[in-house]
Formats: C-alpha cells, sequence, structure tokens
C-alpha cells in the first residue's frame, strides 16, 4: 500500500509517519519510483505498536526506539527483552530526593524478603524506592506500610501475566506480548485502581455517613 | 525563611520556585522588603508536594494547579478531591482508536458486574478502554482476559488504602493523603509490579529450561 494508504488504515497524519521512518522507527518501504513507496502489512502492524507506545505507554521516542531495537534483535532472550520493556517506562534520571539510600534498601529487603528474582540494576528498585522516599519526606510514612500488599497483589498477578505470554509459540507475538503485557498492562492496571478507588471511596463514606449520623 | 534558604532545603532551583509563583502553585511569601520575602514552614511543605507531583507523578503544571486547587478548596468533599487527583492522571486527549466505544462497554459491564460505584464521567473508564482497544487492535484479546484478575487486585488493595486515609482525623493530612495515595501510589504499584515481572519470568524460563532441555 502507499503512504496515504497507511495513514489512512491507522489515523496517522502522513508527516507523523515520515518523522517515524526518518527517525528509524519504522523500515523504509519498497521503493517503486523515485519519489514512491510500497508499505506492506508488517509496516501496517509495527505503526499500530508504535501508536500504542505513544498513546497508551506515553513514551518518549528514544524509548520506544530502544523497545523496537530490542524487538527486532533475533536471539535477545525473552527475560532481556522484558528488562528493555521495563527499562523503558523509568523516567530518565531523577534528583536525590533526602532517604534515597533508605527507602532503596527497604525496596533490596522486600524482594530478598520474598526471594523474588530481580536484577539489581532495574531501574525498577530506584522507581520504587523514589516513591517510598518521597512519602516519607511528606509525612505519609503509614502509606507505605501498604507495600507488602502491593507486593502480595503483583506477585500473583505477575505469574498469571508473564505465564500466558511465554505459553505463545509465535515468537512475535511473544515478544509483542512482553512489550505490551509490561508498558500496556501497567496503564491498565493504574485506570482499573482508580475505578476500584471510587467505589471504596463511595462505600466508606457512606459507611461513615451512617456510623456517625451528623 | 529567605527563599534561597528554601531552595536548599528542597533541592529546588531558586528559578524554579519563582516559575511555581508565578504560576500561583505556591502562595506569595510575606513581603519584608520592596525586593525580598519571608517564607514559612507551609511553603515548605507545599513545595515537597509540588515536587512529589512533578517528579513522580510525572504531572503537567496544569495538573498540577488543578489538584492544589481541589487539596485548597475548604470545603470540598473527599471523593471530590479524590475524583480531581484521579482526573489529574489521565492524559488531556487521546485519539479514538478502532473499537473504543466497544472496550468502553466491556470496562462499564466490569465495574457494573461488581457493583462498583464509579462516576460514569470519570476518564478512568476511557483510559481503561483505551488499553482494551489497543490490544484488541494488535491481536492481543487474550491480555484482556486478564482484567479480572487486575479487578480482583485492584479491589483487595483500594479497600485497604482508602480507609487508611479517609481514617485520618487531621483533615490536611487526609487530603494529602487521597492525592499522593492516589498518584504515587499508581507509579509505586507499577515499580513493584515490575519487579515481580522480573521474578516471574526468571522462574518461568528457568522451570521451561528443566521441563524441555534443550
Amino acid at each position: 500500500m502507499r503512504i496515504a494508504q497507511l495513514s489512512a488504515r491507522t489515523g496517522v497524519s502522513v508527516p507523523t509517519i515520515k518523522y517515524y521512518l526518518r527517525e528509524g522507527l519504522l523500515p523504509t518501504g519498497e521503493r517503486t519510483a523515485p519519489n514512491q513507496a510500497e508499505y506492506s502489512e508488517e509496516h501496517l502492524r509495527r505503526l499500530r505498536l508504535i501508536r500504542a507506545l505513544v498513546d497508551i505507554g506515553r513514551l518518549p521516542i528514544a524509548a520506544i526506539r530502544d523497545v523496537l531495537t530490542a524487538v527486532d534483535a533475533p536471539d535477545l532472550a525473552a527475560h532481556e527483552l522484558l528488562g528493555t520493556a521495563q527499562d523503558a517506562l523509568s523516567p530518565p534520571q531523577r534528583e536525590d530526593t533526602t532517604g534515597h539510600a533508605a527507602a532503596r534498601d527497604r525496596v533490596v529487603a522486600l524482594v530478598a524478603e520474598r526471594d523474588w528474582h530481580a536484577g539489581p540494576g532495574s531501574p525498577a528498585f530506584d522507581d520504587a524506592a523514589s516513591v517510598l522516599a518521597t512519602l516519607t519526606e511528606l509525612g505519609q510514612d503509614d502509606l507505605i506500610e501498604l507495600v507488602d500488599r502491593y507486593a502480595d497483589a503483583a506477585e500473583t498477578l505477575a505469574t498469571h501475566e508473564v505465564a500466558l505470554v511465554l505459553a505463545r509459540t509465535d515468537r512475535e507475538r511473544m515478544v509483542e506480548g512482553l512489550v505490551l503485557g509490561t508498558i500496556l498492562g501497567e496503564r491498565l492496571f493504574g485506570a482499573i485502581r482508580r475505578l476500584a478507588h471510587q467505589d471504596a471511596s463511595a462505600r466508606l463514606l457512606a459507611d461513615a455517613a451512617v456510623i456517625d449520623p451528623t
């Protein structure tokens, strides 16, 4: 198909598609004339993946490039690809808040207690530690106690999620599932958690009204 | 304290503090001379809250302004404040993907089945629907089946989280807890989920090696 049709089928504008081509996110089409190229179903699929990472994953272009490079590496192990998808979700830099080292120790201890195998260099340790250090700084220490419940819930979910994706026999689908399960799954859980919070808030405030009818 | 000391105690540069003052995120200090103002512990606390929303929440300035306006509204109900904090986490606009309406129906049905009370206008419905529609478009329908497990986990966590915060007797701490629990909690769960995924991946791939030693 021509670039105009690729645009029509995805809703992505032609200038944006050209930008992805220049940035190397989308492979060039097959040149059919000096100023014309032909794109395949593979291009369509890749373009949809890019849009998912932009729109839902809210990833910067550089992070998307890293993820796609890993997706295309023919002999990259699944576990390494998972790490690359995870790294894309971590902000590129962050200021060290007071108490970051102590908070990081707490995350390391949590992982050790549960006998989780997680790469010690993973940015997820620092991401979690930054939140804990900030909660401490803001006098919200009691919220930190919830971390064990988070870990319980995450452990249950993770086993199901990863097992589902690793069981796929088509390598391309397995690889895309690892990326999308990591990145889109995080956004999906966030949205569902918010809906559950609304319910909890509505219920608990109604209960409070019954107990204490002032 | 002077602005330089406010900067030293938070690690936020003086020009950035002045930007927050101009944008109305931080109340002006008490003027003590034509070109000099005095800031209180309240300013320090507010500045730390702003930085948490910037650094960890990754919220744009306009969203932070909305949240802080809600925090400062003396008679805003806790449930409304929770909604404002949730709205801040939703991206300001999103393209409608094919299948968005069907995906939204699915989210509405999930909420109805569980008898959750969630505002029908909440952006969390569309956030969840966007992810589901995208997963369908990318041929990852089996990942959508996980949504019930997500809802189970979210329900358990939400009750504990919201109960903990609503039980606070100090209104200022309750209000900040709702905001931080919503926004920072989402980042914290994401990071812990990633650590759990690494473990699941390491375990399942090791098991696979044992079962199928090729």
